[in-house]
Order: structure tokens, then C-alpha cells, then sequence
């Protein structure tokens, strides 16, 4: 029965997250209180909590995911397809994103384990990749790696600010843009 | 008499916007009360919604000073000075942007407000300026004005928003790479 079991576990967990994300992107994270996440998820405040302990482990592990999603798309398709990728984005959800930053600035603790979220070693795997690029001469060499890599989670942060405002951006011309600030001089 | 009281209405002023201003970057849009407010200012609330109506007047005539002072900025000392200001910019006071854009998105009529703030024709001017410096070749010409100047928002909102989480930028570093994507190829 084990194996039964655990995808039952899991198909419970994914309808949990499912409800939420969208409880949160409707409600915003102050507003999506346990009974609007109980009306969205469809299931008891106990049985939700007791797949995840309090209204923070629901959010930390969508965002946990996205970026893990994120990480992956970098890592496999490389930074064109994830400035896309970040184009295409619920604005709503985005919202939810801005509103949890400002919370965070009051709470430190929990910051740092925003900041660390879709972890487990992929930071490194992520600056690895870089730094293979950067050896391979694919971006230019007059500014370091580091400000690269702050340019692009710039661009990032500024396209998922604007994807959260509903504002029309041109992916393509953005990633022409963007290569002309990190690629090397032709 | 007329002079006196003008100067005596503008101190005022000043001195419920400085106030105001302290009282949301230290405790949110939401989180700044009325009694906050007070508090910070050192006026009753009689007094203070006397020169403006309510906590989002508050607010958008603070938004709205920020704005023309960037615009000024931009017109008359460039992008790469406007940017440099704003890595500079209080991150608690930054955090309320975000916190705003986060309420306005279900107040679309508050929202076009907000974002035609500082306004008074002066986007017409920065576009006149944008086009002047695009006729004069100082933008890359391979892709249109339009998206260039989407870019520069995009890099704007995002170094907005890394100045809000108080993460350390390289101002030097920045503006070499965001020259490198609107310059034209040497």
C-alpha cells in the first residue's frame, strides 16, 4: 500500500498548491485569508495544515518552485528563453511577489530564507554556468562576471515588475537589448 | 499680508510631506494611520487633511515630486545620473512603491492617476529629448526608440527594486553595461 499512499500524498499536495497560488494571486498574501484559501484549495484549514504548517510554507514553497522552474529554463535553455519566460508571467501572481518583498524588509529571518529558496546547491550550479560562459568568451570581458550577473537580475527584477503592472513589453526587442549590454563588443 | 501667509501655507505643506514621508517608509502605506501620521507630522489630523484630503493625496503628491525631481534630473544631467541617484534612494521609502502598485492593481482608476504623476507635459518633454538624442545618433539604431526606451524603464524599475531589498549595487558597473545596450556599435 506504501506506493498508493504516496501518490495520493502527493496528488493532495499538488491540489493544496494549486488553490493557493491562485488564492493569493486573487487575494494578494494579507488577503488570502485560511478561509478564502479553504474556498480555493477545497479542503479543511486542517487537512491544508497539515501538509503545510502556516500560510508562509504554502508561499515560500510556490516560490520555491518558480524558482526552481526558473533555475532549470536557465540552465537548459538559457537566459533569452527565461527573459521570456519572465514576460509571460500571471501579473497577479507577480503582485503577490512585491507584496511578500515588502513584508520580508521587517522580517529578516525569513528574508534569508526567501533569498535561499529553490536552493539546494543550484546557486552554484547557476554561477558555474556563468563562469563557463564568461571563460568561453560569450560575454564581454571589460566589466567582471559579477556585474553581469547584477545587470541580469536587474533585468529580471525590472521585467517582473513591469509583467506585474500589466505593461506590454517586447520580448524580443528586450532581448536584443540586453545582449547588446552583455555580449562582447563585435 | 498675502506673502506672509503664502510662505506660512508652504512650510506647512513641507512640513506634512516631510512627515508623511517618514511615516509611510517607516511603517507601510497601510501601516501608516492616521494617528501615525500625527505622530510623525506633529499636527492633528484636522490639520493635516486641511492641505490634503486623505493619505492618498498624501501619497501621490510625494510620488508626484519624486517623479518631476527624476524627470528634472533626466532632462538635465542624463540617464546615467538618474540612475546613480536612484541606487541611492531610501530603500524604506522604495518599499512603499511597491507596496502601492501592489493596492493600485485593483484601482485602475487610481492607477492611470499615479502614473501620469509629476506630469504636466513633461513626458512629452522627455520623449522630445529621447528623440532629440536618437536623431543625433546617440542610440544604437537597430532597434526602435520605443524599445529603447522600454529597456530603460525596465532597468529603472529593477534597480528600484534591488534598492528596496537593500541588495548592493555597482552604479560604475551598471551604467557601462546599460550604455552597451542603448549605445550604437563602435
Amino acid at each position: 500500500m506504501p506506493k498508493v499512499s504516496e501518490a495520493h500524498l502527493e496528488a493532495r499536495r499538488e491540489q493544496i498548491l494549486d488553490g493557493a497560488r491562485r488564492a493569493f494571486a486573487r487575494h494578494g498574501y494579507h488577503g488570502a485569508t485560511v478561509a478564502r484559501l479553504e474556498e480555493e484549495i477545497g479542503l479543511s484549514r486542517g487537512a491544508i495544515f497539515n501538509y503545510y504548517p502556516d500560510k508562509w510554507s504554502l508561499f515560500y514553497e510556490l516560490a520555491s518552485r518558480d524558482q526552481h522552474e526558473l533555475t532549470t529554463l536557465l540552465l537548459e535553455q538559457g537566459l533569452d528563453a527565461t527573459i521570456r519566460h519572465l514576460t509571460t508571467e500571471n501579473p497577479e501572481w507577480m503582485t503577490v511577489y512585491f507584496e511578500v518583498l515588502r513584508i520580508l524588509r521587517g522580517d529578516p529571518e525569513r528574508m534569508n530564507e526567501f533569498a535561499s529558496r529553490g536552493g539546494e546547491g543550484r546557486e552554484e550550479e547557476v554561477k558555474a554556468w556563468l563562469r563557463g560562459l564568461h571563460e568561453k568568451g560569450e560575454f564581454r570581458d571589460d566589466v567582471t562576471l559579477e556585474d553581469i550577473v547584477a545587470f541580469i537580475n536587474i533585468v529580471a527584477n525590472g521585467v517582473a515588475l513591469a509583467t506585474s503592472l500589466g505593461l506590454p513589453l517586447d520580448a524580443d526587442a528586450l532581448v536584443k537589448v540586453v545582449h547588446q549590454g552583455i555580449d562582447p563588443p563585435k
